[in-house]
């Protein structure tokens, strides 16, 4: 078997129709010609910074130990906002400091340090593109072995974006919100099915948009066309779908939008 | 030269705005890290298994011997449609038993075995999403040289599509159907010219939506802006192409739509 | 560390719904298995080799010497042009001789090649498909060594496109052009900063559609939402923005657009 070469991965709202992807893998390949660079996705809703730490949040966790993510979502490239590296279960981040990485934060033993050793930077940095002259680099030196100490000091204070749980506002009632709708319309909520249990026996009742939810199907196949059903997918959250058809567009929700559920825990 | 490293490819229709893919990439680094991850597309049409067979077999076979490929369009995904591993061509060959791998199973010397060795899955398999869960833990399993017979039992009856061709109506007339619009919105028909070789020499009509066809081109540059030809595609079947336009838009037709020709074979 | 593998990047119009950009890929795993492939873009604009032209030639730059570029976008596929390799800048570029190479071509050192050993040629070669057929097997048979000499004779009239700078039409005018309007709807103009450093200290009017443009700003977080901005955008080029909106759109223009520039170079 040949010796295991660094994995890097690829994370933006840049598209791929542009050449802003293809010059970050071109800074990559030049410092670091041995990494694997995967592209995550680049499909990213721009400036959408929740909708995207919610999507690099379920990828991130499935890779391996040593794996150095770069992840860019970044309405502020050029302002205060600072570049961080992060240390997390095991893997490493490098993105800008505005939540993207709530989900590598809020794990365990996090380190985190500021990207101030510019010596790793492209020479020329511009304003507007710190994936190519700031993380893409910075990446491949982390590949090519410098330590994470030596980009930077340590900081406390990352932003940490609160992927809302649902709050609880009377007895038998709870407030949540959509984080993000998925390419198959499927409409994922941040209720989790391990923190509602109860869901699986009792009778509830989603509310979403003009539409009320009561049941919860195990698979598609259980579904009749054209209504809707609750269905936990697969991060665990609930999520509201129609079999083969666009819950989403049906239900005219977007991310953010609310979700409110009744249910009788104790029934 | 390094070592040959083992070779997955990726055929989904999960798009790449979501975090599916990218979790499908983590979990075959952290089984097989040394695995080159090639993808094939990840925009098939959800759930229309028919154009992902034709795509998907257009693809695989320019792929070298011993590359493992992973295909998931999976409406029934959660159902009891089973998980199979094809060996075919001296390739691999994972996916849903729903048609996809219709190429593959239509190739000599064929073995088919249901995927059972749960071993090789995930830990907590979802219902919804085999294609991280199971298919891509199984690929690097193999990637890693775990052997094809230890996946399960070999099965004799994988579901295969009918592709059809194009089927004689009388005399001077077939009737067949549109397996594909290309991106570029080239109609490819199921008429393959080996099948049809006088078209290159005797007159024809095609009728696709409310156009007739009746000319055959070379090459793109011998075709005048506006009108519809015929032109034998990359894969070898009959296209209706307009030069730098999209063909199928204006013929207001989609795949599954018929297509009639009438022609004097001994003309 | 492993022995370093040859990079081969692929730049296409072919989008990633269909099998063709798959196909280029299986081709050169079956001939050089060793080659790291990298997608740059499939998503040009089908036939607009201008475009085309400057999108490629922000990417390749930054990757390092002996990187193999495969950049097909192609509407003469099939005619009379020629198929070329390129050497510059210590890298090797395969593409059809119809301007796409320009940022390359117009660099020092050049040198051009007509393709015409067939014998690096799939057997069969398509009228539809030189990608496939002359692009991914020359270029991975360059990766596994081959030497560039044995792929055709120099040749010097290499066509190369006239990517305008603007043109003075008078004292205080310059008439330029839109190069592309990117994913974030940011209008990439042909007037570089360096060529026109005044606009950084002296008054200006950029006109573009019916609005007019007389504030260069430094990074987005400076803009008022819903006011255009100039901004030197990370290619050295001046862009007009709109921070977190689409300019492009908003302003009704395209690339090929003009761009018209009132200005005091001595005020």
């Amino acid at each position: 078997m040949p010796t295991q070469r660094p994995i890097i991965t690829l994370t933006t709202d840049f598209g791929l129709s542009d050449h802003y992807v293809a010059a970050m893998k071109g800074v990559i390949c030049s410092i670091c010609p041995d990494a694997a660079i995967v592209d995550l996705t680049h499909e990213l809703k721009p400036f959408e910074v929740i909708e995207a730490a919610f999507t690099f949040g379920e990828a991130w966790r499935w890779f391996p130990k040593k794996t150095i993510h770069v992840a860019v979502v970044d309405p502020g490239v050029g302002s205060a906002r600072r570049p961080i590296l992060v240390e997390a279960a095991g893997q490493y981040f490098l993105a800008p400091d505005n939540g993207i990485l709530t989900s590598a934060l809020t794990t365990e033993k996090v380190k985190t340090r500021e990207i101030t050793a510019s010596q790793y930077f492209l020479v020329d940095v511009s304003r507007t593109f710190h994936g190519r002259d700031v993380f893409a680099p910075c990446a491949a030196h982390l590949a090519t072995g410098v330590r994470p100490s030596s980009f930077g000091k340590l900081v406390i204070d990352a932003l940490r974006l609160r992927l809302d749980k649902p709050t609880q506002t009377s007895k038998r009632q709870w407030s949540g919100t959509i984080l993000k709708i998925d390419r198959f319309g499927n409409v994922i909520t941040n209720f989790r099915l391990a923190d509602f249990p109860w869901l699986a026996t009792n009778p509830f009742e989603f509310t979403v948009g003009f539409e009320k939810i009561a049941v919860l199907a195990g698979h598609y196949e259980q579904c009749a066309y054209g209504d809707f059903y609750a269905m936990t997918g697969s991060s665990g959250y609930i999520e509201i779908v129609l079999r083969e058809a666009h819950a989403g567009r049906k239900l005219g929700v977007a991310a953010g939008a609310p979700v409110d559920l009744m249910g009788w825990a104790n029934a």
